[in-house]
């Protein structure tokens, strides 16, 4: 299979994890016998300071020739007290609206040999297996009116219900491939969208009869993924909800540094992206943890390229190289070894090459 | 000192953790020579049975009258389905907003007793002391257009620099009385309201030389709370985020059942609650945690009747309660005692008399 790739590493860490996401796919291309195209684009700070622009037109140009997108991170102290139109994310936002990628997927489970790190007790999180499906093209982010008229200021949760019914039905095709369970979150006491939300939910739900459906106010949602995350499989909510209770889900089993990301378009394009940001204290070092990035690469062979096998070598690589032992300096394992970013892909690659 | 208080016990347990609290109520009158005159009025779903209504006029009558207002909890089953001017929780909205109540005050501490029921681990709780200062009559909860239109629904965030600048000054105040940190919450990456929230905090700063300041984008704020919640000492933030972020903070220490809240107009008058719901599910067996509303109680004597030692005096009676090993069945001690609501109401009573 031939495969054009736009990569866009960005600011902070985002430049070395790319390198290194890089590196195992060409193992993967050699070991599957696929040809995979890699072209560089900037976005974020490292395209303001070059082009004036978070996003400048040769990247949007590249990203609509490519078939898949793979984004480091964006941001970083330099560019933070930037005017709005100037600021890195500014471009995030502006590549996943103008790529039309609506659906963000942040799976979050256990790793057994990082359970020592979460916060929360081994019992709490041992089997957390979550899949939470974000809307990431609409609401409180993109409507309009937003701004300030004399001593007001005002935001716009905006959602036409032709985009509120895709992704909930995003929502039930994966849990029906998945447990078979759909948390939707809302603030149906509160918000009029959340009642349409729940609305369209509620008359999706009899095409999916093998899935539960379950709703939840946000509040709630917050306090349950703490409590009890087991009981979730899919949990689909709209955009600023998703991006609170991502953030959140994503401190449950110690693996921040592990979690790997998809921003899905209808027809399958998409762009990944690990969880994690930029993190400048330790840009250039050589030390940042490259594992979300790469479990980004295997999320877009098997959502986007429909490499079910190549996605799964990946994913058991890295596996491997935790269980015996092999972590960068993020990550806790009683009694393993530390490795640096180029270390750490080294022992993946061995894994995939075996 | 003579007092009014308005008690509106509501759904659910609301009635049953009342009574508990107003019986505690009294033994403190006695013990300090005050008269507190108790009024009951009816919220929630309980009014809309009998008034057809979730806030009946007599009721914000009532509460203008008195001196403050306790409330159970409001909501259930049984009026979840009732479209939404029939609904509980729209009598809880609209008595925050008709008397003002724009800040919300929600503590929490550690108990020490109950850190084995916390889900995260007691190295990361064994010390949290944190206060969620919340607005609570502005932001999209009350903004306007709130509705549908054709295919699309908008609701809409709202807020006048006045609204967030005596928000923002209360978190300052608060924070000076406390630790002497204030962490302001907001989504200024995105959001045009925060921008300007943000704004305020800076401006606002210079009065509070003594007060540590901070900004945490609100999907950081959702993991820090998890990841290490002893950084915080006092949390300023908008409406909806403090939605989220306070019933998120009341799970980490293992505690729900203890925690209360305030809501305070700008002259000291409030509203008190507790932070659980109305527990349909467990109302009227006789088994409810009062210990939620009475600490709610304990807050009433010391924000609007200046009453220190009368507020310490429950605080300290229901630690002590707890230390001995008595406890209801939603605590978790080791080796205690589990007690019916009305048992731990005289445990309670016992050691405010000793
Ligand atoms: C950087 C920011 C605009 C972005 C968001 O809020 O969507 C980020 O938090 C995320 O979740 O990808
Ligand atoms: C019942 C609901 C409207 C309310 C709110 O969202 O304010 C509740 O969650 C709370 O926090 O008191």
């Amino acid at each position: 299979m031939k495969k054009r790739i736009a990569l866009l590493p960005g600011d902070g860490i985002g430049p070395e994890v790319m390198a290194g996401c890089q590196k195992v796919l060409e193992a993967i291309a050699e070991r599957f016998n696929h040809e995979f195209l890699f072209e560089e684009g900037k976005i974020g700070g490292g395209a303001i300071d070059a082009e004036g622009t978070p996003l400048p037109e040769q990247t949007v140009a590249l990203c609509e020739k490519s078939d898949a997108i793979l984004l480091g991170a964006v941001g970083g102290p330099k560019w933070d007290d930037a005017p709005s139109h100037l600021r890195p994310e500014k471009g995030l936002l502006g590549i996943r609206k103008k790529m039309g990628l609506f659906a963000n997927l942040r799976p979050v489970s256990t790793v057994k040999s990082l359970i020592p790190a979460s916060p929360l007790k081994e019992e709490v999180v041992s089997n957390v297996d979550l899949l939470i499906v974000r809307e990431l093209t609409g609401g409180i982010y993109f409507g309009q009116p937003s701004g300030r008229e004399g001593d007001k200021v005002v935001d716009t949760l905006e959602y036409t219900k032709q985009e509120i019914e895709r992704i909930v039905r995003k929502g039930f095709e994966l849990a029906s491939v998945r447990r078979g369970k759909l948390t939707s979150v809302d603030k149906a006491n509160v918000l009029e969208s959340s009642k349409v939300w729940r609305e369209t939910v509620n008359r999706i739900a009899p095409e999916f009869p093998d899935v539960e459906v379950e709703h939840q106010l946000v509040d709630s949602a917050a306090m349950q993924l703490i409590r009890y995350p087991e009981q979730f499989d899919v949990i689909v909510t709209e955009n600023l909800f998703g991006d609170i209770l991502s953030d959140e889900a994503s401190m449950l089993t110690g693996s921040l540094g592990m979690l790997p990301s998809a921003s899905l378009r209808s027809d399958g394009f998409g762009m990944y992206e690990p969880v994690h940001g930029s993190a400048p204290d330790i840009a250039g070092k050589g030390i940042a943890n490259p594992l979300a990035m790469i479990m980004s690469a295997a999320m877009m062979l098997r959502y986007t390229f429909n490499l079910f096998e190549e996605a799964q070598a990946i994913e058991v690589a890295v596996q491997h190289t935790l269980e015996e032992g092999y972590h960068t300096k993020d990550l806790v394992i009683e009694n393993g070894q530390e490795l640096g970013t180029e270390g750490i892909i080294e022992k993946v690659i061995e894994q995939i090459n075996e």
